[in-house]
């Protein structure tokens, strides 16, 4: 038996429109501490992780650990129906077929339930060693999403380089090139959004492809900065914080630059 | 002669809005006492009334009863070269070819005049006796509208539930089934939308096509509620309240429940 | 070497917004004085002028006059990259084969740089005489821009008409025929809007095609009003003043009006 509840439902919304950019269909394993996904891009090249701890919800109970594979565009469907505000609860029995989803108002005067269709998806799981990056970049996540819609209007790919100066992206595309340099540790006053900042051991520098970053940038309602990990010979990792209970993970390998045009 | 002055052109958008998803074609019947318009949509299944007392218009003289046919999309073209708050005239001579519609700005400083071509349009009128409904549902028309919108991410068709408890609407599709219950009557404080109430003598339930219904909903613009009016064996009908002068109706055959799946 | 800054990005975004839509790529011809463009739309019917003096830019130099073939399109892709706020620097090296555009964020902690490839564009300059015309027509930019999209709704072309009440705009189609009356001088208060006037030695009318209108009308965010300039047997000029450096003018020939139908 599985209960779970979240005081809002446009957190759970903005959870499931983050991931279901990369995945059409994801396992939830839900355990004692909380709810875990993996899931794998299809081109098996882009790899995301949430992580819901239990004591993030207002109610959580899971008498014993159960994978619910349920397919992201339905479930997106079903909580387009549930107004922000709306108390979300989901639900599933043993062994359970469908999962119930309800939603109630705020006024208590609306209730909805929904049940979605379960499915056994076969994934294959992998283990991401922690790693001790040489340098990380936190910046506000919107200058991120943004950042990231402009190169693609030049190139395909973006070259991230972290300095002790600030983090440069740049592109290079038919219609010119284009880089952008957000400089470490500039913050105004009390009330303005967080300044970038990069800690770093050693400069590094990757090129990704920007249709994967595209998808990642999703992610920035959630939370109001990203860290970007990065360290030589390693996916690059993107961190953004879901409030007090947990975190999505995106990581991605570096392109192989082909110097050679 | 005819000539009907609104001040405001913004509800006569509303009301084209509401009707020529509907319908192309319609005919206006004018008479001394006010507009009535009857209208079945191209499939035959869905029915709409509309009717605006001459009380209700600033201006408004019809010398003889007169039929005009218009087509609503023209009409729509002309009425978007409206501001909002324009007043808006229609003028027609007896047996006219032309119908001359004529916006002025509340400064007076810009006069626009629209002709649009009238037809003859053969349709056959319909009956519809009033009835003593079993149940009648009063909800806030945005809430409707949104609920029409989210029961359609799902599937085809929509059952209504009326009961003393409130009202139900439910759905089955592919990705999954839902409901959403508004309950009955709870006003929460003055200042908040009208609650959802339920008149009731007997429960009856129907099973409606949604695509019908996100058409009935483009008249939410009209009026702050919609009630929902249910009877065995007869089809349903949706009013919206035009301010004080008038209304707009709509009638939908319940479809026949197929049990075999 | 030329080097130019304008504080805020947001004027250059229009004015390339504003002619990027009648021609793909476009000669500036930087001088000591400023800027100037000349350019044809490809059907070679409506001619759009640019001018930018030097003394409305925070920093000018140009140490030999210099013409840079730009394509528009790419030049405003690299200027959405640009927040509304940012400074914005152009800046090319003699015989330069790329313009080199900067950005700097106001609180300066970010500092984007690109680079767009320059071409050698062929295209013969027009002299367009400076005229005395028989009326102007000045009016709010926004409504032009409205009255255009409005007539645009029912037909192709649009026929203007000044006169010393004022200025008619009508237009004929399959749906119906319309006209919009602009009423000469009535200022409400200091507040509202400029008032439509018409200054004029002797009434004219002309008949343009609209979608040219359209386009000119992309220019309505650089300026509060627009000023139309009509004379018997020549173009109609159509003139938005640029804050205090200059202007952007278009000039569209006539529809010679055929009246067998």
């Amino acid at each position: 038996m599985i209960e779970a509840v979240l005081p809002q439902a446009s957190l759970l919304k903005k959870i499931i429109e983050a991931i279901k950019e990369l995945v059409d269909e994801a396992n939830f394993d839900f355990s004692e501490t909380g709810i875990r996904l993996q899931a794998m891009d299809k081109s098996h090249i882009a790899l995301s992780f949430l992580h819901l701890r239990n004591d993030g919800f207002s109610e959580y109970r899971c008498d014993r650990s159960q994978t619910l594979g349920i397919n992201l565009n339905s479930f997106s469907k079903v909580l387009k129906c549930a107004a922000n505000d709306d108390q979300v609860q989901i639900k599933a029995t043993d062994k359970a077929e469908k999962l119930a989803i309800s939603f109630e108002s705020t006024a208590k005067d609306r209730v909805s339930e929904f049940s979605l269709k379960l499915m056994d998806i076969d994934i294959d799981s992998v283990d991401v060693p922690e790693m001790d990056y040489q340098a990380t970049v936190t910046m506000n996540s919107q200058d991120f999403a943004r950042t990231i819609r402009d190169m693609m209007t030049l190139g395909d790919a973006i070259t991230i380089d972290a300095t002790k100066q600030g983090v440069r992206f740049s592109t290079d595309g038919d219609d010119g090139s284009g880089s952008i340099l957000l400089k470490h540790g500039k913050r105004i006053d009390e009330d303005s959004k967080a300044p970038t900042t990069v800690e770093i051991t050693e400069p590094v520098s990757h090129s990704l492809a920007l249709k994967y970053l595209a998808n990642f940038a999703k992610a920035a309602p959630l939370s109001d900065t990203v860290t970007i990990n990065l360290i030589e010979d390693a996916p690059v990792m993107f961190e953004f914080k879901i409030s007090d209970m947990g975190h999505i993970r995106f990581y991605l390998a570096p392109q192989i630059e082909d110097d050679n045009e």
